[in-house]
């Protein structure tokens, strides 16, 4: 027996497994929606058995909100190698707006594309599907070995598209029993189709959400235009003021704590040739809007920013009124990365707005969570072996890159049980996650399964 | 018989007068809620029995919305005074929000306060108060004299509140029925409370309501934040740079064509010992935003100005969104002055709008209309005549003044007829006419009606 046999096995199976993951996304499990609650349990269920058809001891845990899935399974008696937890989420997005999907979302499918077969519905992508390439990856290697190469805990969750409310004190109340030597999240995406990727930086994220108030009623701009100060033109001043005209972000002490890129992982990211031309044509922009002195890949991995989300002030209906409100509200938000703390900049960010405010304006606040940005040390080997055994999959060499979001459970990993966390995922830029036609490449399945027990087999040899 | 003798039956007829009022403003003539048109015929039969009561030819006079009541009366046969209009309107605004009323909106009544006895009631003081003036003074002097002293037309419209779309054709269709030698409209305000004021400027006004696209969907912050140029961030820019630090709009030519006030008038102006601190404060606000080298009248009377209205773009809903949005809209407007010309100042905002757009976004108009600023030229004797009798009535002198609103009515006059306008009218700051509890003082009741008194005395002596 070896890893060949093993991936032979795979390649052999993978029609059943795909008939197994469209069984699991028929189950219509939307997190965000009460009505689904019933079907969130359902898909808890369908994972338990499935995890136990493995051998695995595998239990439904309940929570103030959906299950989680909990299971182990012990290694051989002889081994001495690492226990690895591996994440994902049973839970999907909700459908709408359902006329945009070409079929039901609930009734996956096969399709032939011109870019290959593609496995069709909600969930396929984010995040079943790559859940499932595990899950596949340990079903070859039993029915190979008879037993997995070490031991391993399973922690599936249901509430992920839905904010995750119950993992944090899910993980403080069993941290005993999910503490392993590292951990695998599948729930991130190849760099490009031929490039598979573990994800080393995550950004943190600051939100802030508000309301600045001028005069106490709204006025007539006829009788008040002019002399009376406008909270819109108020906040357009505040807001335009927060980027300087080299797209850098202008609070002071903004980039104390901001690390400057490590020279190898710089070289790595400019040998990746990414085609910032492209990843912005795509969706209708021309030039890069981020620091000009900095490359594109560092405007969305390594770099901190600051958006607006959402603005509203005065008139918004159709037609005129001319008014002149009362008040004008913003959602800004912080992308941090290295070792910027969202209080630090919370605070640098409202003294900046408080001493632009004219005499007699005010601000409310409605506060929202900050997060900083998280940094996987790659300094323990099984990064790199990981690396290799990717590689050793896919068309390229596997990078270590960056990641514009926030996907807070890395952090949690580290932060409640100190486990190291290592993201790695198969999905792709036009997988339509969270968006209609969800769909994930039979190839990204495919290669996504042998990619773990490539993996599996590294980390334990 | 004299004058006199005409006010001292205005006085006694004073409680009649307003019973006559009350009646009217039981009719709940809201123009622009169509459940409410019969009401409206209502109030126009009202005003045609009322003028046929005091011998004028009067009728209803149906367009393609609310009618408008025209009603006709000729002097002694061997005057040659002018022939005269007056111009008021019977609609009113909608009474939303109806629970901020202390009273039925629509069952007015007299009301003692700290600063007087007022009448209630919705459309008190605009206009059915401030038009019966008007009527009551031609009650009376038709009882003492038994025929008016020239030839009057009263032209009453029922649309003014819900933007008068058959006014203009109305009296194209009708020019030569409508066209006198003067028009006197009644549908504006005191100075303050013991000094009356003939409104002589009145500013123009320009819509610009448009959306910005850059990229061709929603982004998510975390995939694209840093790189993507945000279209509010766009627009903030663009809006935040209109005014420069002084307060003065930024379009290049802005102000090319706009004059400096006469030095009479300024002189008059600062006669009037506007306290600009109080006109703020009681509105929540403290300094003026205006231009710094303008005083406060100035600002709200003869300057242009330049205002966001309305913004709006993004999540703007409960929590958080970490979107960038594809788009983002604002309605902005400049009241215009002197001869600014809309369609110049409209291709001014343009051109720096679009200078100012990234490449490959683009902009959308929801064109507006825009009209011109109306200058009354006080060269004709009747206003000096009119502002001298004004003066014999009140405590203080009367003053020409500018109103930074737009009342279209006063152009329309002079461009589709010739005849110039003269506005006069009695209502006050507090009459939160458009709001809630909107009241006419017995003051500005009694003294107006007395007030036209003595115009037409004084206009056809």
């Amino acid at each position: 027996m070896s890893l060949d046999s093993v991936l032979a096995r795979i390649d052999q199976d993978m029609p059943q497994a795909i008939n197994r993951l469209l069984d699991l996304l028929r189950i219509p499990s939307i997190s965000t929606d009460p009505a689904f609650a019933d079907h969130c349990q359902t898909a808890a269920d369908w994972l338990v058995a499935d995890l136990q058809s493995l051998g695995v001891t595998a239990e439904k845990r309940q929570t103030p909100g959906h299950p989680m899935v909990v299971g182990h399974i012990d290694g051989p008696a002889e081994a001495s190698g690492p226990h690895l937890l591996f994440y994902g989420h049973y839970d999907v997005q909700p459908v709408d707006p359902l006329d945009l999907w070409d079929r039901d979302p609930f009734d996956p499918a096969l399709e032939d594309t011109a870019a290959g077969q593609v496995i069709r519905g909600r969930g396929s992508s984010d995040d079943k599907g790559q859940l499932m390439t595990f899950v596949e990856a340990c079903r070859a290697w039993k029915a190979e070995y008879g037993v997995l190469p070490c031991k391993i805990t399973f922690f599936f969750e249901g509430e992920e598209e839905s904010g995750s409310p119950s993992l944090v004190p899910f993980m403080q109340e069993n941290t005993e029993e999910l503490t392993t030597d590292i951990a695998l999240i599948c729930d991130t995406g190849l760099f490009e189709s031929a490039v598979p990727a573990i994800t080393t930086m995550l950004r943190g994220l600051l939100g802030e959400d508000f309301t600045i108030t001028g005069p106490d009623r709204d006025l007539h701009s006829g009788m008040y235009g002019g002399i009376a100060m406008n909270p819109i033109r108020v906040l357009n001043k505040i807001l335009a003021g927060l980027h300087d005209d080299t797209g850098a972000v202008t609070l002071p002490g903004f980039y104390d704590d901001v690390p400057e890129l490590p020279d190898d992982v710089r070289a790595q990211w400019q040998g990746l040739g990414f085609d910032h031309g492209k990843f912005l044509g795509d969706v209708g922009l021309t030039g890069a809007a981020g620091e000009q002195d900095r490359t594109p890949l560092e405007q969305i991995w390594s770099r901190p920013t600051c958006d607006v989300n959402g603005i509203w002030g005065g008139y918004t209906g159709d037609g005129f009124k001319t008014v002149l409100p009362s008040q004008a509200s913003a959602k800004v938000s912080f992308r941090l990365v290295g070792q910027q703390d969202p209080d630090k900049i919370r605070e640098a960010f409202r003294t900046y707005l408080e001493e632009n405010l004219p005499d007699g304006f005010s601000v409310e606040y409605r506060t929202e969570k900050g997060a900083p940005a998280s940094q996987m040390s790659i300094d323990d080997p099984a990064f790199e072996k990981a690396r290799k055994a990717l590689t050793n999959e896919w068309p390229r060499p596997a990078a270590y890159v960056g990641c514009g979001g926030s996907i807070p459970i890395a952090g949690y990993f580290k932060d409640i049980l100190g486990v190291d966390a290592m993201l790695i995922g198969f999905g792709r830029d036009d997988d339509q996650i969270h968006s209609p036609n969800e769909k994930y490449d039979v190839e990204s399945f495919h290669k996504g399964t042998r990619s773990w027990a490539r993996i599996l087999d590294a980390l334990t040899r």
